[in-house]
């Protein structure tokens, strides 16, 4: 089995399949759907679930902790899909060729508990993300923001930086990393995109005079990349690498002299750049700027955060446009499962009929 | 793709595949090895990792109510490895051929948070169910004990019966269902194997007499299947049914006047048949029985209750079973669920190059 091939589906496709999208299928996908229209679509679906806010049934993820990293697990459900996606975050993976930040997860029917996609959400994740980001820059940051710092340069870099040119119009890029080889990196593979990128000495010198900052690190630990020193009348911060408990960006005068923008308070009171401070500190859930309930920035000279940790609906957003997207494209394998039985109500007999497998029609996906 | 194929892995397998067990593939897994001894190998699993109870991360699972049913995601963890088991409870399913019961679950390493074994969990939670309820009974039933009425004769009750014929001993069965077809199926599935199997007219006439009472009834309603007149001094009552808030099975004076172990009393105190009773009622946790922490029986008068929901560390074991018993068979897929990159700091470089797909060897599974 591999993502070059897709299967045709007969009218009669069994309740009990499971569409697969691995790895390389979704590569694909984005390929082939295009990078921006790929974000733009995401960032759609994030827009229209925010508006439904109260219509899922939200918690914040469940996580398991162990020495050298963590793996969660981030459930929701509106009345007719339900959600999850499995993610790990393990900081040492690098050393030994893995990823950071490794994803699947799953789309199932509310009304009969059968899953009915599973897919790959590594690259997923990265790409709503950024997405995310580019939905609440948009919100929030100063009409015409047209420069924005890139503090830390790693996987997630390359997403952010093309989310922010073409969903919110930002023409010119000013990077920083501890290590320069990751900026090198960014800078390679932004290389015709046609954004005017440069590279900076410090943090100070690539936030100075940025509309907007967006801040993507990656070590576990209370940093302090923003300093208040550094914050400029009107900027926006996208502060997305402070996302677990003992894991911030910014300086709490940073946050307390800001307006302070989140996505889901249970869990970002934990997770975010906020857990720094009390737990009455007063933030907006940016679902209720989305739908005209509450005001979004103040001013043009206010300073505007928002503390991105990640919340689960932006998987199930994420996983409704590639689920439409496998099925507009013909991509996607069929996995079998849950058993197809004649009686549900006998199991026992999926033991004794050896099963008959399907036919599977299979195409090159690029015929 | 089917189960009837399985891959031949290189050395250099990467740490990023997962290996794949469809429903066909648990099912041919389960007839080859046999299901005595399948059931034998997850109560093995079940007991050793009972008895490591302190070393696991564990919490009551994960809900998602709706309207028909609930989506559940159960995760447990020790040191090294981590699964999740998702599975629906959707007691309207089978009126569209659907199971009321469906599963699929992981194994992860703990290590780098990389998914090892994605395997349908369906077939595969009836079997630990059966395995767990025959190790609490071999524990806590008086010695001896050969008849057992089946009260609930629908998907698990074939489990049930033949786990508590060869785990500990029982000979002769007596059934009962509202639905006598639900019986009827039963004692067809279950000629040949040996056991004395009669169906009865009542709850009451199966359960006179017998040494083990096992109930495994679908309603979810707070119902009495149990009252106290029908209970004799000696039993051993496995209540297996009353799994979730507002489902029971058993009479509250049944409870009362037993001795009553639980799997994780957290996720008991609210799902099991104790629900109906206070918090401070007194419990024993049947790892502490295994581990010669607590005393069982306390007389061949006394009555046991094994009041059994389903917890994560059975589903642990029940995968450990099933990637290890897949292994020595040469079952099973790969699936690619996680990118593989040259650079996991360069993500973004797996949407340049189209994936080459790398080399399965396929052989049938029966040559």
């Amino acid at each position: 089995m591999n993502a070059s091939h897709h299967t045709t589906r007969p009218a009669t496709r069994p309740a009990t399949d499971t569409t697969y999208l691995s790895a390389p299928a979704v590569a694909e996908l984005v390929r082939r759907k295009g990078l921006a229209q790929s974000l733009r679509g995401i960032a759609d679906n994030i827009h229209a679930d925010f508006l439904r806010w109260p219509a899922f049934d939200k918690s914040a993820r469940v996580a398991n902790h162990s020495r050298d990293g963590v793996i969660e697990l981030m459930p929701i459900a509106d009345d007719r899909l339900y959600s999850f996606k499995y993610v790990n975050g393990h900081p040492r993976n690098t050393r030994i060729g893995l990823s950071t930040v490794m994803a699947f997860g799953v789309l199932a029917d509310v009304d009969t508990g059968a899953p009915l996609l599973l897919s790959e959400l590594t690259l997923t994740t990265a790409l709503r993300t950024a997405a995310m980001s580019a939905l609440a820059a948009r919100t929030l940051a100063r009409p015409g923001s047209r420069v924005m710092a890139l503090i830390g340069n790693g996987a997630q870099s390359e997403f952010q930086a093309l989310a922010f040119q073409h969903l919110v119009g930002i023409t010119t890029l000013r990077l920083f990393d501890v290590d320069p080889r990751a900026s090198a990196k960014l800078v390679a593979n932004l290389a015709g995109s046609g954004l005017d990128v440069s590279v900076c000495g410090s943090t100070a010198e690539a936030v100075r005079g940025a509309d907007i900052v967006t801040t993507v690190t990656a070590d576990k630990t209370n940093a302090t990349i923003i300093t208040p020193d550094m914050v400029e009348p009107g900027m926006h911060f996208n502060a997305v690498g402070g996302d677990c408990p003992g894991k911030t960006e910014l300086h709490a005068d940073v946050l307390r002299q800001a307006q302070v923008f989140v996505e889901y308070t249970p869990q970002t009171r934990v997770e975010g750049d906020i857990q720094q401070l009390p737990a009455d500190f007063a933030v907006t859930e940016l679902w209720q700027v989305l739908a005209g309930q509450r005001s979004g920035r103040a001013s043009d000279h206010a300073v505007t955060v928002f503390d991105s940790v990640g919340f689960a609906l932006e998987d199930f957003s994420a996983l409704r446009f590639v689920r439409d997207t496998a099925a507009e494209l013909g991509l996607g394998d069929t996995l079998q499962l849950i058993p197809e039985l004649a009686d549900p109500k006998n199991l026992f007999a999926s033991l004794r009929q050896p099963a008959v497998p399907r036919a599977v029609v299979t195409a090159p996906a690029h015929a």
